[in-house]
């Protein structure tokens, strides 16, 4: 209680128990598991879903708390849940202080924002540093990224959230005077260009130290399809030698610590299914400061059922991008490209990593459209390096691809992160198929995205989808219009189920 | 897996296992601990925070998972939080059948709000039904709340969602042609004027069945308040015979299953503290009209402090109250009321029944405000029900109350709901004192609530506070401002270091 009430002298001794270890996993939110009759609940009111401070030596977490009827923990100890037990990292039986957790100033702020106030740069400052010191509960997260979605933060606010959630965590600095970086703003299944980029780019002697993110709401994140060919997970050291040595890197930027915040909001917008303009530009372009770029250039697919529906949108996305970007030091190219169907032909990280392999290696049956976005996109960063005339990228990025350098230095980067790995195959499959003739006029890519989730990836590496069938294409009644990829036959089912119900995830017209 | 995969020949046969109570309380969030090992697990692809959908004979909710990697629960077992043992009811070791959760299309409704899109009357009672059946989660909750609040919803979609909250659930009738009711919108701690109000129009011959909620995000809600002087979880049965013979109660409303999507909505806007205008018309609003009234009271509070800010606010949500009500089928009168101090002396359900008793029995120090308060509020619906003339009303209800009927009244409810109860006391109490000598010149209801509640009201009924000095009021350094009441020394600690820490609760000025 020493912390609760500085204020007051007959504060109680601080509370104290030995942490058990419960073995369960409550995803990020930190859980600590009470007796009813504890003392610590008796005497200090606690109940279920008060938020806790507990310590264990310098390391302090706020966790919330599930009272125990049960002889579940003894009434001495203090139960914790695998991601509190992280966080704390005590030894079995080792005495851990609880107090009441001091209510967080900086929900009034969220609650001003959801009735319309405009917040200042010390607003979104107090929320971000509570947000990346675990102070938020799921409930309350939740709260602040729909109240920061649907465009109800101006310009300036995305500023400033941009700016704190920079400042809070750790800020990578590289020794050259131009560090290239590119993001995709997703919603695109298969888009997986930046490991196809960075060796071209790398191979042309600019620096690329690429972090990327692990999935939100698509079935798969950069990183998780890197992970399927090579180590990801390095830390700042390895990550600096890698790029030292390589001019480039593929790694994911979750152990870095580069804008924790981002990190938190992520789980719980992951389960909302919901990525806002404000957050993504916030979320995008802080990661990509923190990491020490200079200069981004941004993919933004434009189509029906992509994550940017229209061109007036992606125009003003891109303006927003290239704004807050200036403001906090960034130069940012957006660039709009088709986003109409998915690139590539599998979706979910191993299937999406034999596309990839495929084009660096110049397989004669490599997707074209992923070779030529991913051309696209290498071109406009060479340009931003000044390697490359205004207009001449693309070209140079087109040779260094076909003649094999762009291949030698992927190997290199996988050798150097820890070596090259075949993509795993999953064992059940399954085709759905036309239910009559026709032409492909329409594919939903949200809806294809959630097939290959249910199916189980990004969690299940292997599983997914693998499309047999594009935008134009003729098509037979039985003939297969994708194959689903599973590792157990009841996410097959569940797969197959839900793209068996679900119209028009690949429309036919006449032929 | 039927249920997941009605379309599909190949589905899994019905996952189950025997169910174990763990005795963990999780809130009102259901929560289903499986082993990572278990075949539901491993076979199905479930991870921690899938949503699942668990049933028992013909009982089914959806819980949220935790996946447990110790020998907590056995591989073959289903662990089972408390409230999703209830809502359940299984025998210990009775097989429970486990299936994905199928997806709710009513979320995307929710992030088309979320965006801005103006939604339907189908599209509320979509979401309605799913929040009433237990589908969303809590994250899910919290984003919706947040999408509502803040002045997004346009009159006609307050209207549909009160309307769908209404449908989903349980509607009383009565015999009587004109059913009164009344509500306060809160934020005014200590008004609990219904205790009053019952009995002095049911005293009149006039019917008024009143169903109470507990606590949103107040240190006492009237059934907090009630329960301390009567049972009040009466089931519908008893309920209808207590009115019968009385022609009033004053129940909790919760065992009633009227509005019940409100009562899901509630648990998560009391951890955001987040209570909006147009959840607060729909709510109140749904109850009402599902409880069978036909004429409601309502009891505006404004003040600087109070939930209505303002009387350019309250004139809105007054209207708003009206036109709503209307749209479904209620006459509703909003009576604005000054809300710039707590009304009576007690803060905290035991502290504000105390008052309660005072008024009823007419005792000489009872509060005046609380009893004014009452005295203009059942002159309203006296008015409303045509037993008194327009301006009369006050008059007649001054009377019921002076003459002691409204007292006798009063005992004899609360003979029919249970027997008339003494309230309890806590144990340890504390004041805070002014730091100088001054007047007081302004009460902060908000931050005085949360003392309140840091005490450990309206958790504990005995916490909570009594004012010992009003707007006005001459105070010398060192005289209480208020005593904190407390079941343990921990809360009051903690209520304690709350009080000193935050300034201008109590604020003084010059003499």
């Amino acid at each position: 209680m020493t912390l609760a009430c500085p204020a007051d002298g007959r504060a109680a001794a601080g509370r104290t128990g030995p942490a058990r270890r419960l073995g369960i996993d409550t995803g990020q939110e930190p859980v600590v598991y009470l007796h009813r009759d504890s003392l610590v609940v008796r005497s200090e009111g606690f109940a279920t879903e008060t938020r806790i401070r507990v310590s264990c030596g310098e390391r302090t977490l706020l966790a919330t708390l599930n009272v125990v009827t049960s002889p579940l923990v003894r009434v001495e100890e203090v139960g914790l849940s695998d991601s509190a037990w992280e966080g704390l990292a005590p030894s079995e039986g080792e005495g851990v202080e609880l107090a009441h957790a001091i209510p967080l100033d900086s929900l009034g702020l969220v609650r001003a924002k959801i009735y319309g106030k405009r917040l200042g740069a010390e607003d979104f400052e107090a929320i971000v540093r509570d947000i990346a010191a675990q102070g938020y509960s799921d409930i309350q997260l939740s709260s602040f990224i729909t109240a920061c979605a649907g465009g109800r933060l101006a310009h300036q606010e995305i500023v400033d959230l941009t700016r704190a959630m920079i400042r809070v965590g750790t800020r990578i600095t590289w020794s050259a005077a131009k560090v290239m970086d590119k993001h995709s703003v997703g919603g695109l299944p298969g888009n997986r260009t930046s490991i196809i980029v960075v060796p071209i780019v790398a191979a042309a002697g600019v620096l690329m130290p690429k972090t990327s993110s692990r999935a939100i709401t698509s079935p798969a994140g950069t990183a998780d399809t890197m992970e399927t060919l090579a180590p990801v997970d390095l830390d700042l050291a390895t990550m600096r030698r890698v790029v030292e040595r390589e001019g480039g890197c593929l790694v994911w930027g979750g152990r870095a610590h580069l804008s924790p915040a981002d990190d938190v909001l992520i789980r719980v917008e992951r389960p909302l299914d919901l990525d806002s303009p404000a957050q993504l530009v916030a979320s995008v372009l802080s990661k990509k400061a923190a990491a020490g770029a200079t200069h981004v250039v941004i993919d933004v697919p434009v189509g029906p059922t992509a994550k940017v529906r229209s061109y007036e949108e992606a125009n003003r996305l891109g303006a927003h991008l290239r704004e807050v970007g200036a403001a906090v030091g960034l130069q940012v190219r957006p660039v709009l490209t088709h986003g109409a169907q998915p690139i590539g032909r599998g979706i979910g990280p191993a299937l999406e990593a034999r596309d990839v392999l495929s084009v660096l290696q110049g397989l004669p049956d490599a997707p074209a459209d992923l070779r030529e976005r991913a051309v696209l996109l290498a071109g406009h960063i060479l340009e931003m390096a000044e390697v490359a005339e205004e207009g001449s990228g693309e070209g140079m990025a087109r040779d260094i691809l076909a003649d094999g350098r762009a291949w030698l230095k992927f190997q290199a980067i996988c050798e150097a992160q820890g070596g090259l790995r075949t993509p795993p195959a999953a064992p059940f499959t399954h085709p759905v198929s036309a239910r009559r003739d026709g032409r492909v006029t329409v594919i939903d890519n949200r809806r294809l995205g959630r097939v290959a989730k249910l199916a189980g990836a990004p969690h299940d590496p292997a599983a997914g989808l693998v499309l047999a069938a594009r935008l134009g294409d003729k098509v037979a009644r039985g003939q297969p219009l994708f194959v689903i990829h599973a590792l157990s036959p009841g996410e097959l089912d569940y797969a197959l189920a839900y793209a068996e119900s679900a119209d028009q995830i690949i429309g036919l017209g006449e032929t």
